[in-house]
């Protein structure tokens, strides 16, 4: 379901001659989110693992704190101009006694506001508490492992080496054996993918894991780490301010510019194994 | 207004030893943007150039055309703990005549739904229509001048320099000279910045111009470029098949992969000058 590459017909110019050829895309499409049949959201997202990403999503704005939550995700019907199923709108029934989104989820679009103190209102309205909260998870990290990780997250990126254009992210068990790993046009959206494989694996909380990312690690990327009880969030690339803040406030171990034999650890150093 | 970059004392893993040093983080903080005091959205940004932002948003949002359907754009009053104004909510004043933004502004929390046919919707929720369409742009692409883009973005790219956390946009002439070039944490926002300081400057529709981005290029990336009448958009990385798709009903040229002396024209290749 859902094709990863797209082939089209483009131009190169290279220093002196530009040749027609064909080249592999990396598929984006939307998915709209309906949770009973209301809409939550549009993510612009690679097609496949859509109730992954769903129930990730759902679980890392804090609607849904285990699989259980989720009554049934089915795709709704729906057609393309050639007549094909678009597999574009996920539709999710939440379980007896699980609350309905309110407005406030997919903060991008806030009704209403906390105001009063405008300053604080901004990072009050996305920021969520944890049900799955890692401060107090004891594992140990070898740096060993962690500096396997980035070749491991590369080397199952099979999209990426046809066209360049994916994200990816996964989630690892200290010894660095792989609970999950996604890719997708989003970064976001891989690890949504990732955490909810998890969250659908029973993996969740994730206590004792390491979710890895291919690029950089932010605020949102560190809160749903946080929101999957995930203890350690590794990234290639740097970390913001905020992540680094927040990355405190919950005692996850955060990681940066994970790369050859080195890496910046930002917060919690204490679970790093040293000789 | 807004520090770019944060100290923190980090540890260092190198190969064989580990050392505590200090290290430069980009900052992030959350943005929330209201219209008519009531909220819109919250973003998180890089502080500064807001009110460029908040121009550059709601123009590719469609909520405004020019810089003069704004009446006021302003800082709500807001303290953090320590009692300093902290500048992260921004309030604009649409001008006389401007209809105020409908729930379908900042579409990840979409709160109808065109369904009927389910799979066309997903995509009809996120498609904007421009009102300066860049389709009939004669403008004439030198190669010559679109290879030197990439250097000339990355040695504007200052933040980028110290912490290796900023994505980057430049708005340039066909000449190659600039017309804003902004660093931000989130890739949209910087197009937003450049864009919101095109419009304010007398520079939309930003005919014969080239936008050029430091990462890839994604559907919600040429929509933001239709909207402001940018006839082409070149990204250092890849493009994703929405992208392509949508550049070539707007009528833009979609350049990928801008890297050394090659590049991959994947649309609306007759704008550009060969030999």
């Amino acid at each position: 379901m859902g094709r990863l590459t797209a082939r089209r017909r483009i131009l190169r110019l290279g220093p002196d001659r530009a040749v027609q050829r064909v080249d592999a895309l990396a598929v984006e499409e939307p998915l709209e989110l309906r949770v009973g049949g209301q809409a939550l959201s549009v993510t612009m997202r690679t097609p496949g693992h859509d109730v992954e990403l769903a129930h990730g999503f759902l679980l890392t704005e804090g609607v849904i704190g285990s699989a259980a939550d989720v009554a049934t995700a089915r795709y709704c019907q729906g057609t393309d101009p050639d007549g094909r199923q678009t597999y574009n709108v996920l539709d999710v029934a939440l379980a007896d006694g699980v609350a309905a989104p309110g407005p406030g989820v997919a903060r991008n679009f806030t009704t209403t506001s906390s105001c009063g103190v405008c300053g604080k209102g901004a990072l009050e309205s996305v920021r969520l508490r944890t049900r799955h909260c890692p401060a107090g998870d004891a594992v140990v990290l070898d740096p060993a492992v962690l500096r396997k990780l980035p070749g491991a997250l590369r080397s199952a990126q099979r999209v990426f080496d046809s066209t360049g254009g994916l994200h990816a992210a996964g989630l690892y068990e200290s010894d660095g054996t792989a609970v999950a790993v996604r890719e997708d046009v989003g970064r976001h959206n891989a690890v949504d993918k990732v955490l909810g494989a998890a969250l659908l694996a029973g993996r969740v909380p994730a206590s004792a894991t390491v979710l890895m990312v291919s690029g950089r690690a932010s605020f949102e990327l560190v809160q749903k780490a946080a929101m999957a009880g995930v203890p350690t969030l590794a990234a290639v690339s740097a970390p913001s301010s905020l992540a680094a803040e927040l990355a405190e406030d919950e005692g996850i171990t955060l990681i940066g510019f994970l790369r050859g034999d080195s890496m910046n650890v930002y917060t919690r150093p204490d679970r790093l194994k040293l000789d």
